[in-house]
């Protein structure tokens, strides 16, 4: 069994070898690459990604898997590695190769598609694409066994084990209570927060933002902070993970916010039990986890009071013109303002889930075909009215503003909204066992919150399946109740509810 | 055979695509990575290495190659892949894979040995290493047919198609001359420098660095200038092409030479056919026809007294303080100034030849075994003071100044001085057709110059050889007496012989 295992690991760390190189790869193609690169460097990650490809879904991999099946005890590490490895493997080999040559052509065209329908703001352009990619996304669905809803082989790849009755019952229960919330918050008082669109110098943005996510545990032994035209995180070992981001100088909140929440990443993803490196283990265990670890960086600590108790100072030391003739409460609640708006990558903590859910909704209704594709705008647009109160001026703001469905990302979106009540489920388990956590962060001390988030999600990588996790960590499964609390009191605290 | 044709093409595009992924994790290793991820950085460029030599040596180009020998017309693009490519596969398949795999171990352990040897200062470090390392040498030249002499097959690595004996009758003419003339040097009254080792800042350095370079013809769009501790220039793609320097801010030179240096290299990899992306011929015709380049462009070019009559205004306007009171003709002087010393790269022009010939005779006394390991600092020792009249205090600054044997790079020193005689002796060929070339440098445009070499040598790739390459540009094969000439009228000039 030894000599199995350690043969089909040295196959798995040469799969991550060259996924990894990918992502090096990539990485520089979004940060340092020269525009004429991109053509080489469109073949040479898809060679890597199609010889990591063959490595892994070769019928020696499968045989492998066979063979290992019941070989170990279903607590440990092996098992967990036979579990999540036959997982990938299932999906990858039941996606015929020439159906992800096609895949790969569509969405590269539809990515242009998109790219031009949303400079014209213009839908129709991008509609004919759009159809295409819905095509290839029924057929990929037919790849797999029926499940109860054909959603549901979409939202499984992103979120394993997550149905789709589960995700739409789950935002019945916010719907209800966050539009409830976001108008309550519409008839107080407005707040005031036109000193964060003041002019705040790249250099600046930069040294304050440094400090902060040193604070939470980045660490440039091992990880780096770069410019990019759009921020993300990538792992090229737990020793080797880098975020990016982009800075606004007319706009404190997107580099701040946006560092502290890939940081967030970034910590999972470097915490994560240096023996997964090299295997299929050694990722997140969703992207909701992860994103619950971004959310909870960016949000639950960077958007408290607490934290800025502490670092409200230095801000103010940094940008003095700026700040110091503003309060820390008003700073705090500015920083925290609700206001209905038409981009979700802009929307604050209490209207962001509403963005998501008309997704889901307009997504499953694609997938079901209960919707023509030239209606999506119309659609959208009600769905808007209805939720956030505000209607798009044009498709650009409106059903054109996401990349997702033009790399066929459908089921992705959820992944965002299941992030943010993961990341008060765990606030409430942590702060159950850290009783004096505020207190901490008010000192400018994260060492307690990083240590226990280590030691209950980092470390196990993709070991337990998400829900498995929380249940394990939290003793019970995702639920919007802890969330829906955390709003409350937040707004009631910032808004006086 | 044009089947069979794109089916080798796309073979060889794949392990061109890997090759080069290497070479941007190797860029990134040496530019941005943090420190921590080296160890899983080794791993991903084994593996990329091992599946890009897999794939290479695989029976079907052996067999592809066999069947298009005669395929094509002599003069052919065709013609030439094959050639280039039967050469590389003879290389790759005569060294069996536990040969490669015991290289890579002893060499490893080999670098770390000269590592410590050198901050040590203690060459018996080194001196078991470097037993092993020839060992492995000379099992390497037993797997190639025998050569005329045992060099040979070392050389042909670096330079294909040159020969010992060929090298050695060039060097002793070279030797000759240039002790001479080093000797006709010391008697003159000695330049002044000391204006080139006062404080330049980075920031200026780099500015100014970048207008010369880019006057050279570098173009961020497909260009990138990155620091590095060791000055390199490397490739991903005609379009992709990105150099490396390292600033020292008490001393001028480095970092402005350095880059002109590097840019030559870079002008090169960036000229090359575009229709050999991704094939063999996507490289220079040898190591030495490139540092001909990149030693054109840093001293014929810019050690040049037209070049600095474009450009000492600027240099003085950015470092008044350091150049206002130096007048051109003594500034000229002092970045020519020759000087015997101890290190290779910090030698003038005048002296960098007999560094090389003193590498190259020890280097064939120990493929000869003719000298014991324990022997080579007393001997190092005993040439430098021959050659250059200075003896090495240590060996630090002596025999274990240079990395390249820790590697097994035995036969890649020559390169060096093959490529300041080329570069002379295109210069001559170059001067006879532009023969205004000295006005065009004088008003500071560089187009003629690129322009001649961008179509008789870059875009050749390694379609000719070097000797043919040389023959065909020159109309005689590669002769010293060309740089013999230019330094002969350069310090007849600079010292007033």
């Amino acid at each position: 069994m030894q000599d199995k295992l350690s043969e089909l690991k040295s196959i798995l760390a040469e799969v991550s070898d060259l996924n990894r190189a990918g992502a090096v790869l990539s990485w520089d193609q979004q940060t340092y690459m020269p525009r004429a690169g991109a053509e080489a460097r469109g073949q040479q990650m898809g060679t890597l990604g199609k010889i990591a490809h063959e490595k892994f879904t070769d019928e020696k991999v499968g045989k492998f898997l066979d063979e290992l099946k019941d070989a170990y005890h279903p607590e440990s590490d092996e098992f967990a590695l036979i579990k999540v490895t036959r997982r990938d493997y299932e999906k990858q080999t039941r996606v015929p190769a020439d159906f992800v040559v096609e895949q790969a052509q569509v969405t590269a065209a539809a990515h242009e598609g998109w790219v031009a329908a949303r400079s014209k703001s213009d839908f129709s352009i991008f509609e004919p694409h759009l159809e295409k990619v819905m095509d290839l996304t029924r057929r990929y669905i037919d790849f797999f066994p029926k499940a109860d809803h054909p959603y549901d082989t979409l939202l499984d790849d992103y979120e394993p084990g997550m149905k789709t009755a589960e995700v739409k019952a789950i935002f019945a229960e916010l719907r209800k209570k966050q539009v409830r919330l976001i108008q309550a918050i519409a008839e107080q008082t407005q707040v005031d927060d036109s000193f964060l669109h003041l002019k705040f110098s790249e250099v600046k943005q930069r040294a304050f933002g440094e400090k902060v996510i040193t604070a939470f545990g980045f660490d440039t032994n091992k990880n780096r902070l770069d410019k990019a035209p759009h921020p993300f995180c990538t792992s090229f070992s737990v020793n080797d993970v880098r975020i990016t981001t982009r800075y606004n100088e007319k706009f404190l909140n997107p580099a701040l916010f946006g560092s502290m929440h890939e940081t967030g990443h970034a910590l999972y993803d470097g915490g994560i039990n240096p023996s997964y490196d090299r295997t299929p283990l050694a990722n997140g265990a969703s992207l909701g986890v992860h994103e619950s670890q971004s959310r909870m960086w960016e949000n639950l600590v960077g958007r408290s009071f607490p934290f800025w108790e502490h670092f409200y100072p230095d801000l103010q030391k940094i940008f003095p013109s700026q700040f110091s003739d503003v309060k820390l409460r008003d700073f705090y609640k500015a920083i925290n303002k609700v206001e209905p708006s038409l981009i979700r990558v802009e929307a604050d903590e209490a209207t962001y889930n509403m963005h998501i859910m008309l997704r889901l909704e307009i997504e499953i209704a694609m997938v079901e075909n209960t919707v023509a594709l030239k209606d999506l705008p119309d659609l959208w647009n009600a769905r808007m009215k209805e939720y956030l109160g505000v209607v798009p001026p044009d498709d650009a703001q409106g059903v054109l503003q996401d990349i997702h469905w033009s790399f066929g990302g459908l089921g992705y979106f959820s992944t965002y909204a299941l992030g943010n009540l993961i990341s008060a489920q765990l606030w409430e388990k942590i702060n159950s066992e850290i009783t004096d956590l505020s207190t901490h962060i008010r000192e400018g001390r994260f060492d307690s919150l990083l240590g226990w988030l280590h030691a209950n999600i980092h470390v196990h990588g993709r070991k337990y399946e998400p829900q498995e996790l929380i249940q394990k960590v939290t003793g019970s499964r995702l639920t919007p109740a802890p969330y829906l609390r955390y709003l409350e009191n937040k707004f009631k605290d910032v808004y006086g509810l």
